[in-house]
């Protein structure tokens, strides 16, 4: 099979085959790709929406990132918003910028990382925009999704228990061991081990000092994230977001929007066993990149004490100041600084 | 008043910023900007989506752009999807991707044009995403709307006739004026003369050999594109598409979808004076920047006969085939090839 570059197959050609791909008719879709705009049918339910950029050299860096995982990992992050509000995501349009000698095997891969994103969340994509780039690559999605009771970051009250889903640090964690790999890793679709890894990617994993099994998590976590789903918590939840900067900046988002303070507790935050050893490998803190990392997706939440709330318990709304308890029972006053674009250096990468 | 650069503002005052200017509630909106998704009100008309990317180098030159034009034909070409549905915008999203350097006068100027085309439009802004880009400026919005009954391209029958509502050919006239004069050029608010014309601006003109009020409204057209609402066509037209790419090119993707062909008269192709002028002395072709030239945003649409139709009229529906008609009688059938991402030169610029 050869693959032709893009400006050998052409946009109209691009574009038959993206409809060939995803264009199957849904229930809720009255008119997909291939008109001016997407038709939806009324929807009796609140609508969520959501849009998310993907830049090269600044989100994402092609030397250790498979197309396939790219796509992947657009949707991923733009369904997490919707999730982050209580919601169902249903439909996605994508913006996709690239150069014109991009082969078309790479925007193939892309697009297969896309639907396998698009399956999973159940998801149909509706329309969508392409266009040539100079130079970097630029991609976006919109989300759609809906919701009967959705969840804004502003409605904890003092007294709720504050949850997360799942560790945190583990994708901060994972760029920094890719950055030492420097190479594109493959993953199966599903978590687990690769029937046969590269020898080079096994070498430069020796040369770190840590196996697979305890690599493979945390780059997962950092290439191909998923969104956790709410619907277990949303009937309790009183405010919830996702933790795309860090767990402390997004919480004191999530305060300063519910007017209020935090209690967390050092020895509650969930660390995964794999992150604790690799941030001891890479001379790193496991606990800072718990706090700081970015990228986790998980969701930060609270709901009030006496519920039975299936989710880690972290710490408690209090009135002001963000405060964390230390294992000694010690207090301190924490500031949060997450990623900001524009500033300094770019954590995520 | 002094700018600073978005590395110095960062990314949260922006967002600040974002939100004061644009963060009103209003009677569709439960949640705006500022969390994880935008929440709206349950719709029971049929929900349109669209989006569309500007891309620096690609679709925009700043050295004729100013950013206030940008920000306003960001949305105008979004809205002009939607209203190619029969819909009536609604709500916007952004997606906005800049080099860390960019002056803070820049933005705003830019969302002065962004708010400008929003309040035309009666629109509002939802939501969006802001992100560093390490080279080119990388532009999109996402457009929501509304349709009770929505026109698709596919609704033309033999024997409709095919209307435009506007003159053609005038965006890409004003391209080629704008890059013979190759400097920013400022436009009032409304179409009309300026107070003060540029002394620069006017040498050039002179050179060129066209008056300000010539030039104007061209490149007007290019820079200020305006949607044109099709409040007025929806009850009777069959099918609509708007002219972005240009007419022929945009009327054989209508017959494309519909299974038909397509007659046109080429002395009922409406030509404006100022560009039959400006095409002489550039020494183009007025017939052929109105059939290829892109970026009109006029719509084309078309309805049965005897329907009373406030547009023009410039063909009929046929069987099959792409013909043109010309000014002795003779008929030719034409192809039509019009702006392809991706593929050899960019008619667009």
């Amino acid at each position: 099979m050869t693959y032709r570059k893009l400006s050998q197959v052409g946009e109209i050609a691009l574009l038959e085959k993206i409809k060939k791909r995803f264009g199957k008719k849904s229930r809720t879709v009255l008119c997909g790709i291939g008109d001016d705009a997407s038709v939806l049918k009324p929807f009796n339910k609140c609508l969520l929406l959501t849009t998310d950029m993907m830049v090269e050299g600044v989100h994402f860096d092609l030397a250790f990132t498979t197309p396939f995982q790219l796509g992947f990992k657009l949707v991923s992050v733009n369904v997490s918003d919707i999730y982050a509000m209580g919601g169902r995501p249903s439909h996605v349009l994508l913006n996709i910028a690239v150069q014109k000698d991009t082969g078309s095997e790479f925007v193939d891969l892309f697009f297969q990382g896309i639907q396998e994103a698009m399956d999973r969340y159940h998801t149909s994509l509706v329309g969508g925009d392409l266009s040539a780039s100079p130079k970097d690559m630029s991609l976006s999605a919109t989300l759609v999704g809906h919701a009967d009771r959705y969840l804004q970051r502003s409605g904890a009250k003092v007294g709720d228990r504050i949850y997360v889903t799942g560790t945190t640090g583990d994708s901060a964690c994972g760029l920094q061991l890719l950055k030492k790999i420097n190479r594109q890793v493959p993953l199966s679709r599903k978590s687990g081990r690769l029937n046969s890894i590269p020898s080079a990617l096994r070498t430069r994993l020796v040369r770190i000092g840590l196996s697979w099994d305890v690599a493979e998590p945390l780059v997962r976590r950092h290439l191909m994230p998923e969104a956790r789903n709410p619907g277990q918590f949303v009937r309790d939840a009183t405010s919830m977001i996702d933790i795309s900067d860090g767990l402390l900046i997004d919480l004191t988002r999530l305060c300063k929007e519910s007017g209020t303070g935090a209690k967390l507790y050092e020895e509650k935050i969930p660390l995964s066993p794999e992150m604790e050893k690799a941030a001891r490998q890479l001379g790193l803190s496991p606990l800072s990149l718990a706090l700081a990392g970015g990228e986790d997706y998980e969701l930060l939440f609270t709901a009030p004490p006496g519920k039975k709330v299936n989710a880690i318990y972290i710490g408690d709304i209090i009135k002001s100041k963000m405060v964390m308890v230390d294992r000694k029972g010690r207090e301190k006053i924490f500031s949060a600084r997450g990623y900001q674009h524009f500033q300094g250096r770019n954590k995520r990468q």
